[in-house]
């Protein structure tokens, strides 16, 4: 149990990441779907470029994810290292820098000398008060590969929802309204991901969920309009 | 001039959102594209379905940005606001905090009670030294209405690329290979959008055009084969 609870615990920063790519990964197969059948192409259409979306997109954000994170770790790093040698060869151009950020603060005279003096004294502090206060960097605490790989597991597993009944009439005739089935499961989906939003943001939940279901309806009610519109001229 | 130059000054703090809207905005239209190509389907099932793509999910990503960066404002605001209060009700505790703060930052004896009293003497000072350092929160500077209608805009500008040839050519026949001009012009839009990541992340821009030409590449290609292998399937 005390192993369970670890792990929970060590995926609970991720709840952003598995919100956003769920969100994009749901919009962009439920506009194929609503598109398509605003259109009134054939339920192939649906599947081919449903997964078609899902696959690409989903590659394409979760390695966008994993880069972009990945180099916003790497910068801290490099201005971390930056700073250390600044230490030694620029010492008193450094030690200037930390009396302004701490005059800036209000501190003057002899306590200012002081503070400064003790923060200069030891270098992981100084470095710890240099990148945080001087430029405003905080370690990015999250690993890359962990937010590309929840991203893309997020994007395909929500994704999915909106064709999973296409690829099931497909297997298997199922004689119902499969738009309106599609429809049904996607905003249950959107429900969900509205309600973690509001746990990863600390916002109410009724707040999350009405965002994002509305936010979901409007892009379908979008992506089929658009679908109707356009055959309608092109035909 | 000065006009001018002051106008570019304050977009340049969204070129990361221009850069992320416009990746997203190409990725899946041209997804779209080579999806269809790669199974085979019409002209007009690309046009049909990369506009409703292009404005549903336009609309999902530069709204779900903005109502992001909305709430992380309002939260700032919130915790401000209740750090105020609380400087009022729990005086003692909030002090304590500030001690805490400094004492972890190697401050002791009689030089933390002076940095603890200079702080706790101004009540702006007070707030900023808790928000930045007691919550590491830092007040966002860039408003969610910029933020989400550049994304909007460059989602739809970018994400237009891969389309217009097949619009252009409905319009008045071009007797050339589509998809290879298609492609042509959406590595180009890869390009700069490369370009201008390595700008924003400070990083060499080689590798920013290389990252961001093969993802999009790399995309395309699970996208065709997608297409192509489920058509073979579904027929």
């Amino acid at each position: 149990m005390e192993m369970k609870g670890s792990r929970i615990h060590k995926l609970e920063p991720y709840l952003g990441e598995f919100v956003y790519g769920g969100m994009d990964g749901s919009v962009t197969t439920f506009a194929v779907v609503a598109g398509s059948v605003g259109a009134g192409l054939d339920s192939s259409v649906i599947i081919i470029l449903g997964f078609a979306n899902l696959l690409a997109d989903g590659f394409a954000m979760s390695v966008g994810a994993y880069l972009s994170a990945k180099t916003q770790k790497d910068n801290f790093d490099k201005h971390r290292a930056q700073a250390a040698r600044n230490m030694e060869t620029v010492h008193e151009v450094e030690k200037e820098e930390i009396r302004r950020i701490y005059s800036l603060k209000g501190f003057e005279g002899e306590l200012l000398n002081k503070v400064v003096d003790l923060i200069t004294r030891d270098k992981e502090r100084w470095i710890d008060v240099k990148m945080k206060e001087g430029l405003q960097m905080n370690r990015p605490m999250k690993s890359p590969l962990w937010i590309g790989g929840i991203t893309y597991i997020s994007f395909l597993l929500i994704g999915l929802i909106p064709l999973a009944v296409f690829v099931l009439d497909y297997l298997n005739p199922i004689d119902k309204n499969l738009f309106v089935i599609s429809s049904t499961l996607t905003a249950m989906g959107f429900f969900i991901i509205g309600w973690l939003k509001a746990v990863v943001n600390q916002t109410r939940i009724l707040k999350g969920i009405s965002e994002t279901v509305s936010l979901g309806t409007i892009a379908a009610v979008v992506a089929y309009f658009v679908g109707y519109l356009l055959e309608q001229l092109l035909s």
